[in-house]
């Protein structure tokens, strides 16, 4: 558990792209976020109020997160002048870099002398049980893709926003980095122990209220080679009571594997429910999300009525129009 | 890589059953094992000579190998004055126990001292790649499970030995402690971090000759809530050729998930067979492997009968029968 508020380091990122965390706990947990911190040369702004570290501290910032990419794998001095100074003024800090803050000798120092906790979202802290497979009571979503970067983790965020929006019970349950940072707690499936990855998804997801939903951010893909094992442990792990598929229409591969074509929406339902029903023999697949960022809105309005019809579901963008179609449709489960 | 030929140590096993590993390298490996060194009240012998250290020390034995599960996970002081002799008369030491050999201290410096290795054969010691999904040359044969410990292992080796005698090309590929400490090598495929499962199965099957089979250990089962990521690991990352199903016909739920019934060897087809094809079109099912030790003589070969006519392949018994008519079946890839 990261204790939030945040404050949102963007350190000398170079654009937009490279703060894609900062971006994200912007867009999704606003109130998580007293400001952004900017060191000279930084060439991208998430729109919040530009902060120093002192004045952050007065606005309640309890820790100071890592919201961009470094370059190179390694922590700057420049960026450890500004880690350090935090850790002496109280701040823990967090990170979903490759490179670990606890490997860095000077961190680890200044944290220990300063009593801060430094957060390495990559790394599982909790002993994962071996999964049970025992029916949890409460509803539970689960995204799954074509292939993986198909938009799953906004899918699943946009749900939980829309639910939170009309006054029902959510949570939004992140497996992943990002997803992590953005919610302050979670699990890194991917850095987990492969005997207790079904068992870290069952202690994510709990017992919970009959009419409260977990909105699993669903990692990789059944049909991706290098991360399926990761994906069919959510499958199972989570108990889904609803499906939904998601597409990015325009790639020509899955991601990474040149050699490998995506699957279609049809193969991805047939596949992912009946494993599904393993876990759960109620599971439906209850609508899809498409990714069309790299479309035209009338190509992607044709595709997503074409995609409607051909699978008898709803199909939107809940970037381009919204969740609320998603989120009608798990009343029926 | 576990240097070979081993001492077996039982210790001071109660029975039979708790020394699986020794029985699993004698029936397996017999060139593998100079004898077998057993304390006093041991109540177990797995038909080896009995050997002191000195004396296997003559006969050539480099690694004692702890070949039995202790009891209350804890390395007692009688086992330990052997091992630490061990070290010091230039034995390794190799185990697949849970509680691990270097987390104890007076071990670890008696290995230190003399130049010893301690294998745990639970923690990997490589860093696996992420699979790359890259077609490989040579074949691999997978057996897939209706639930958890129904034959795999037992499968692949005996379809191994087989083709060993048979003068074709085949390697055993050990993804479990069992299974390692028989070889000497392997990947403990659970104990693998998430993202690198698929990869360490590519890294265990690499490249080889045309006429080459790998024959995979199994892991877990598609079906097993607990597992069945790690089975999806192997089916993608394998590239299997062939599978082998594998069933135990007696079992009323899988092992260990009291309210989960076990699928039909169909279903099991049905669900790994398209996944497989997935990583390799051209897999094919090729045969079915029984585990018919709680039937009787008359009542196997019924089933038997019943299987192979039903799924229209050659259903065997290979610890009853042999497992000729499997390797057989490998002729038609």
């Amino acid at each position: 558990m990261i204790e939030t508020p945040y404050l949102l380091f963007l350190g000398d990122a170079p654009d937009q792209l490279s703060a894609k965390v900062a971006q994200g706990i912007k867009d999704w947990r606003p109130e998580n976020s007293v400001g952004q911190l900017r060191l000279p040369g930084c060439g991208t702004d998430i729109g919040l109020q530009d902060m120093t570290l002192a004045e952050a501290k007065a606005a309640g910032a309890k820790t100071l997160v890592i919201g961009v990419a470094n370059r190179g794998g390694i922590i700057s001095q420049a960026w450890k002048d500004v880690l350090i100074e935090a850790l002496e003024m109280g701040y823990d800090l967090a990170s979903g870099l490759h490179n670990l803050l606890r490997d860095e000798g000077d961190l680890v120092a200044a944290a220990q002398m300063h009593g801060g906790t430094l957060h390495d979202v990559r790394v599982p802290t909790v002993g994962y049980p071996i999964a049970n497979g025992i029916k949890r009571t409460g509803k539970r979503c689960l995204a799954v893709g074509t292939d993986c970067s198909a938009g799953k983790m906004y899918t699943a965020l946009a749900m939980d926003a829309e639910m939170q929006e009309r006054g029902l019970k959510s949570t939004f349950r992140a497996t992943g980095q990002t997803g992590i940072l953005i919610t302050g707690h979670g699990v890194p499936l991917d850095a987990v122990i492969a005997d207790f990855m079904a068992g870290a998804v069952e202690y994510l997801t709990p017992d919970n209220d009959e009419d409260h939903w977990d909105m699993i951010e669903g990692q990789g893909s059944l049909f991706h080679v290098s991360y399926s094992g990761v994906t069919m442990a959510l499958v199972h792990g989570g108990q889904p009571d609803a499906l939904i598929l998601c597409h990015e229409p325009t790639r020509t591969h899955m991601r990474g594997l040149p050699g490998y074509s995506l699957p279609t929406l049809e193969v991805l339902r047939d596949t992912a429910l009946p494993l599904a029903q393993v876990a759960n023999p109620a599971c439906k697949v209850v609508g899809i999300s498409v990714n069309t960022q790299h479309m035209s809105e009338d190509d992607a309005v044709a595709y997503l009525k074409d995609v409607e019809e051909r699978m008898g579901l709803p199909a939107v963008d809940p970037y381009r129009h919204g969740a609320g179609r998603l989120v009608d449709a798990l009343a029926s489960i």
